[in-house]
């Protein structure tokens, strides 16, 4: 479920792009190509943050409750390492 | 030369996000997932980045240096507005 | 350890922040209190980062192996939250 | 009158990082913690949002109509170097 939204959503992110390479090709007002990059920037971080909510309800969930002290410290660390990626990339 | 290096840029990351699609078709690790949109919006901000460059050195400079008092200040306006929406999208 | 840690940075950017109050007083050239807020910002993510850590190891890692799935949802739910934001904050 | 505002608004953030510190030792919510660090990045982000406007109608608008191409490539390479910091600082 969570799988197909985001693979949906990714889908219809990269038409978008093509979209905006379009709007370039035609010399669109490059402010309205920036725009237009952001949503498609910020369409990219709501198909995280569904894949992360999945994301913590399977496998972090497993671990966490699992009986594997090391696995249960590499899921936490990730999720702290997206965080601070998050953080910086754009 | 700007333009034509974004189209370049755009259209491989278009790629990427369908590299993405079967990334989630072939249940790879969403840690592994979200990285590489990260990645690809890291990549979206380089392009943006080039089409500003260009922009200020031809449309504002063309028209700060301008006679139209207006026209002067919508685009500087339009440069605080997008510097806004960078603080805001991801 | 991680609060006092936290606490610790959080009072050194308040002394940043009184800092760069001092630049603009002073009449410092724009872009480098700009950069100077930059990197308050960034400081603030680095104290957010070690707070989520220490929460994950903590209050979600007691809920997540606790009985009680309202809870174990709520913190699970948060961690999303927190997420999202940090796309959109800045 | 920028800089007036931007100087209280510092100030005021200055203040909300010490309400966190309280925050911090009295042992509050982490999640709560971490919810006012990315209030007080968001203000932060509101300030150089106005800095940078007025930059724009003061330095950037003198050196650009001005006849020294040198200092005219440099304020326009600086708000590209913020506006990238920009992608990726938080």
């Amino acid at each position: 479920m969570t799988r197909d939204e985001a693979i949906r959503r990714l889908k219809s992110t990269a038409g978008h792009l093509n979209g905006i390479v379009r709007m370039l090709e035609e010399d669109r007002y490059c402010i309205d190509v920036i725009r237009q990059i952001q949503a498609a920037q910020a369409a990219l971080s709501r198909v995280s943050e569904t894949i992360l909510d999945g994301h913590l309800h399977s496998c972090v969930t497993t671990a966490v409750r699992g009986d594997d002290p090391e696995e249960r410290e590499r899921v936490l660390r990730e999720i702290t390492e997206v965080f601070r990626q998050t953080n910086k990339s754009g």
